[in-house]
């Protein structure tokens, strides 16, 4: 491992640095105009364990939206060099300012992150990702060349250009981001070679949520192992939690960061294995941490320890954002749960639709969906045990059975742009 | 300044060191393929004084390319982290590899350049270069990150947001191409906003050649101070000359580099202060060390000494490349030196041509210049001064006297693309 003392760290130890670094935080935090007022009244010593983090409030987008651009720095503005801004110009923006140092650990953060995916220094990366305010480009780059690797910056584009850098430097790591891996794999194949002989190893994907099923995809047609990534800039950017080469979760970087899962309506933490809204807190970072705040990301926590070793937990893959979220009888289901199933299901075809509707006093869900041409079959039975099948493969996922029902292909209306899955008219009078 | 013991040294002290690290390159070189073999019967101890420098052999663009891409490499792959290339798909590429301590070196001379023109800590700087292989980009961002600066990378394009982040963050500095700068000052007046409320104060402006008159109106219309520039990817990339503030010329960094000027056809050291084509060896760099570059670049080193107080030698900014080399009656001669000859009589339009003929053993040059309309007056004795003028500021140039033919606005043919200025029969049968 990269860092083994830290990344193998006893348990108990590593929460006890957790606690520590946490107090240094808030400590820190309170140098800033927002969170002298936020926790003006927090006294560090309530911090005990690493529990006691439920005692803060959390900190959300809008804060850092009122806050822009400065007030959530602990240090005068010479101190920091460098700056992220969230796209687009209307609106209030977000920015992420980082001082030397912030830099040093977020690069370190990312090396840690490919060497556990098995990058080592012997390899050459190409960074096929745009670079500029976008974190994942300079994010990936800074972390290369920290891990030693022959960094290549393309960037984005120019895909023949591409095929011939890989080529002629024997190109055996790709940032890539996953919807274009599959684009580039069809020229690859265009321009005459096969992908088994490109030199390539290994594809780091992050950047965007995607689904096993695209991983694997990628992963055939690539001739290539792909591991998922997660990071925000909030956080710094990439290399928050990275898969280590057991592909079974990424490990999140717990001495970096202290990683909660909530229940998005009450604030409370799930269960353990239950999906919620991931909060973070930055124990690691000096020019702007922060705390708590709400990613509005949906995950969980994997159980159990992972083979390679690293006691780190893991979250599992981005499974939608926490406006998603919606809650029938008292349960929290995100539209996300319910595709995966459906997909999981070879009958099943692309479309499918949520209705929720109120009849009395009560909640009901009906889920419609398309059937592949050849299942779409004459036999009322067979549509009947079909339909039970998906009701009992979705209940074990939501916990409630849902009304199913099944529908010809392309009957169900598409949208133009986003497909709208989930139509709710509970509040409607 | 940012390292005054060694911007400052003497130059007698100066020329030493170059020795010492000349030897110490030599050495160096001789572990990778290509100079092992080029230099093998090369003894180091015939350098003694920085003039020995003369009996190396040169190397060119061609070397490179043929070395592609690992020929000139002094240490194992797995030491290198980065890489840039020329773009390109076709045709044979070159490839500058840097190890760590390479990349180092060469932001600190970043970091020293933007120092030079007035570049502090405290500023913020927005780099709106793209970033990808052109080393423009990345060279400029990890300068402005070790001088301090808060780094915004805007990458290019996206005037708006350009715009906003400039405002919103106190940009102080750009790093802006100079053919970019003008059309970008155009956008902020058409946002509403006028230059002079504008934060900036600093904008570098290399990349590309420009003239001085390019400078001044960059300078003018944007209500800054303008720096230029010069740098080549095979010496790392931006920051191998950089303006001081007295914007007379670009100090060289003699410690990192031994810069000669030669007649590009003899290959012999040009008088002081006469115009040749650069040629560059890196005493700094460790992984790939190139020595006698012909960058084809023209130039002149400026006599004299700098106000600031650096001692390295300036450099003149870029007139050409020296495959635009004429030679007439044993004079070199450069388009670029008759253009801004012309340029700078207020009489003479956009449009020129120089035309070479052989008249039985004697060789003629014969300048067409075009003449603005309200100065193209019908009193002959009028006009006949004013060709004479022309001769005469070109021969204070050229050392020789062209004849001067005056031509009405728009009578000189224009050709699609690349404006033809030279037309040679010389040779022609
Ligand atoms: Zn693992
Ligand atoms: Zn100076």
């Amino acid at each position: 491992m990269y860092f083994d003392s830290v990344e193998a760290m006893d348990r108990a130890e590593l929460e006890q640095l957790q606690v520590e670094r946490l107090k240094k935080t808030i400590e820190n935090a309170k140098k800033s105009p927002f969170y002298s007022e936020r926790l003006a009244d927090f006294n560090v010593n309530d911090i005990r364990t690493a529990d006691d983090i439920t005692k803060l409030p959390f900190t959300t987008k809008n804060d850092l939206r009122s806050q822009y651009p400065h007030g959530l720095l602990t240090k005068p503005l010479e101190d920091f060099v460098r700056m992220h801004a969230s796209s687009g110009t209307t609106g209030t923006p977000t920015a992420i300012f980082y001082t030397q140092k912030d830099l040093d650990t977020w690069a370190e953060l990312m090396a840690r992150s490919m060497y556990a995916c098995g990058c080592r220094k012997s390899d050459t990366l190409q960074n096929m990702s745009g670079y500029g305010l976008f974190t994942g480009g300079l994010g990936i780059h800074y972390g290369s060349e920290r891990l030693g690797m022959i960094t290549i910056p393309s960037g984005a584009g120019n895909t023949k250009r591409q095929i011939k850098l890989i080529r002629d430097h024997n190109v055996s790591v790709l940032h890539i981001i996953p919807s274009f891996a599959l684009y580039f794999a069809q020229q690859v194949q265009e321009a005459g070679f096969k992908t088994e002989d490109m030199p390539w190893r290994i594809a780091l994907i992050g950047a965007e949520p995607h689904t096993e099923e695209a991983r694997a995809k990628i992963e055939e047609m690539m001739n290539i192992k792909a591991y998922n990534s997660y990071g925000l800039s909030e956080m710094n950017g990439p290399g928050v939690a990275f898969e280590c080469i057991h592909q079974t979760g990424m490990h999140l970087w717990e001495d970096a960061y202290i990683a909660e899962i909530i229940d998005p309506k009450t604030g409370e933490h799930v269960a353990e294995g239950e999906i919620g809204e991931l909060v973070m807190t930055t124990i690691r970072r000096e020019g702007m941490p922060i705390i708590r705040y709400r990613t509005r990301d949906l995950t969980r926590f994997i159980p159990g320890q992972c083979e390679c070793g690293r006691t780190h937990r893991r979250i599992d893959r981005i499974t939608g954002r926490a406006d998603d979220m919606m809650i029938l009888k008292g349960v929290n289901i995100y539209p996300m749960q319910i595709e995966q199933c459906l997909m999981s299901m070879p009958e099943v075809g692309q479309n499918y639709l949520i209705e929720l509707v109120r009849e009395g006093v009560s909640d009901h869900m009906t889920v419609k969906v398309e059937i592949k041409e050849e299942f779409f079959v004459e036999d009322m039975r067979v549509l009947q045990g079909l339909q039970k099948k998906i009701a009992k493969t979705l209940c074990s996922e939501i916990l409630l059975t849902p009304r199913v029902e099944l529908c010809q292909h392309d009957s169900i209306p598409k949208t133009e742009g986003k497909a709208v899955r989930v139509i709710d008219t509970r509040d409607e009078d």
